[in-house]
């Protein structure tokens, strides 16, 4: 069952390692076949080295585990709540990758300070509040998605403008419309992490980039006028 | 057609790779047949895993493409407006290197803090202005390229004495005599950018390097009394 | 004698470099079988290329030579320390890894910060105080290791819950229930330590993660309602 | 004539490439025979996958070329001021490596802050004044090697207790009983100066180490009583 999604997972988890963002079992990636409704995703505290396709665990959407003789990863509430939420979205990752965890344990948004972040975030990378000693205590990985949610909508933001966020004292959560696009998505927001903190080290007090050039560049390459890439009429001289 | 040149612009391109510089697309090189008037680019938004020599694109200095089934480059303009105005150049790279990044986003221009910067850079790399809303709005990379010039012209600067630029809240720009030579000074400026970041972050006032110690290494590896590598008689003791 | 922890201690010294732990000889790891109360130990001063599983020295608790041709890691007599003491511990790991040196060196105890650290470490990884002179005249290596117990002890701490600690000055020990488990904990202590000062850079007064996250955390992986992995219960959602 | 000491630095060369040193052809390694009084030193600007054992330069210690069709490099009149000064010394290195140039162009001596520092040199490695005009004018890189020995004879040092220094702006050179334990030199400058750089990041006002622990880590590898190693009588416990 789900044989092609289960390779695809695999595929995006061990990604994940080979750009670097994974120390031991620090990371994981999911998928969701919305048609059925079942999410696949690697098992937990498995090292890469032993990681295959088979071996990635499949639930519905409220956790029952259908396939799989492992556990899922620990932070699958987490997973599981954004797919429930967010119905635009088809994969999930998140990671401990150095930078990202730095601007998460700062408790600060990243800032967008260029163009390489708005190429794929169109604003701040927003980090949410701390959880309560009450929501950690009922069921931590559960409330971690939620206060994600919350924060999206704080901001009324549509997750797909900003597929990336920062959860406060721990790490970051992206997202896609699928593994493939999430396993992309953590692979930038690490390298603007690491700009923007060798940014500030420059000058600490700089200012965000101008809001006319944020926008200007999160809509090459997004939305009906795009024209990044190979999709869209030539762009001639 | 310019199959030596859809080659050299191709390995160029990978060298980028190579050296690092680039994450998933981000970075482009160029070559300009003078006396043809085309330019060689690398396709939009293509894997370099799957880049091919034939798959670069050839355009006229006016951006018309003249060979070539993809899209070339989104900063296609850029690079032709530094071809037209500048006719000692050959070659041209972008890309979104982490430390030239970094200095970008800080709007500052790069002080020539040592002899790394100065055997390749007669002054700081300059930082240009941001550009307006309306230039933005007009024509985005066309105004960028622009600016770049008129960022040297301000400096009075010959392009070949400081061959790069970091435009402001984006990215460097480099060139060269050809494509090649354009990412060595691509290369040299990432070094040279985190070299520049660490010398601020050990000692925030450092000031720039002596204006003679400056001009002897530029010297030594340029103009007629040069006499760093094998082209010049010998040096003996 | 041994054969098979030699060959264990063999496989966690040359893992420090697989990880990146090490620049030419500086680090070592041995291990201890408690019945025999024989510790096996990298020899000193020896290429990582040149060693094999037979040219582990193996020693008695009160450093006693009792097979191995080759003098003992100068390290020796620290290690030995932390067996007498810490009957709880199977392996010892000791570094020059550059992150945990730079906490060393700058004499502060690493915060807790984030999950990461909290996942291994249940509070900061504290830095010793500085040794006497008298201490570093009379016995410097022994010294090294009573100043390790010492601050422990100091701290009420289960050396199992926070399984490294930075010598002031100098540089990392950790240890765990085998040889492989001290280099799992350096390794983490590393990361770790790269986090902690970036996140310190983006944000100077950072405060620690708040303290029932910290808990959740280390009692996620550790004592006896641990979920993560596959040695426990299903999580489901 | 001279063919293993061509040899010898011609794998000095390439090691500092290993090290991740060098930066295209940003680097330098020599050795002498002092029996016959003849320097061997890496050719001007080749690159390095072009460097043969039999295109190294042999030079007598007035620079005059005895063998060899190339330029030698161009810092040649440091490395020979070196070998003239300092008859202790077999080997000379040079490079532009990150952390090094860093601190040289900060214009600061790296502090002693801690014992992989101390295990190698005897103190801070220092920074040179800069050069004047005139000697930059008269002879820049003979006046190069003046003032390297002009600042350790100033703080009365033996160039075998603390075998690196930075040129003020420039970057660093190191030193050795042969060109062998020169480039391990330049691989420990490195590592020191990032460990150092950090240190300062973390806690800006970071005091040196204490002076007994930095003598006891100099001397447990260096003098009659040294003890890393294997050349030494067994520590036992």
């Amino acid at each position: 069952m789900l044989k092609q999604l289960k390779q695809k997972v695999y595929e995006a988890n061990m990604e994940l390692v080979r750009h670097g963002l994974v120390v031991y079992t620090w990371g994981n990636a999911s998928g969701i076949d919305r048609e059925r409704g079942l999410v696949v995703i690697k098992p937990s505290g498995v090292k890469y080295s032993e990681l295959t396709p088979e071996s990635m665990v499949v639930l519905d959407l409220d956790g029952r585990r259908v396939e799989g003789e492992l556990n899922p990863s620990s932070d699958t509430k987490t997973h599981l709540e954004l797919y429930r939420e967010f119905p635009e979205i088809g994969g999930v990752v998140h990671t401990h990758s150095r930078g990202a965890v730095a601007w998460a344990q700062a408790g600060e948004d990243i800032p967008c300070y260029g163009t390489t972040h708005a190429d794929y975030f169109a604003g701040p990378v927003y980090c949410t509040r701390s959880l309560t000693k009450e929501e950690i205590d009922k069921d931590y990985e559960l409330y971690t998605g939620k206060v994600i949610v919350e924060t999206l909508r704080e901001h009324k933001l549509n997750p797909k403008h900003i597929p990336a966020i920062l959860c406060r004292n721990h790490g970051p959560f992206t997202w896609g419309r699928d593994a493939d696009e999430a396993v992309y998505h953590a692979v930038v927001l690490e390298e603007v992490a690491h700009m923007a903190a060798m940014t500030r080290q420059i000058k600490p007090d700089a200012p965000d980039a101008p809001e006319s050039l944020q926008m200007k560049h999160f809509l090459r390459k997004h939305g009906k006028n795009a024209y990044y890439g190979q999709n869209k009429p030539d762009i001639q001289g």
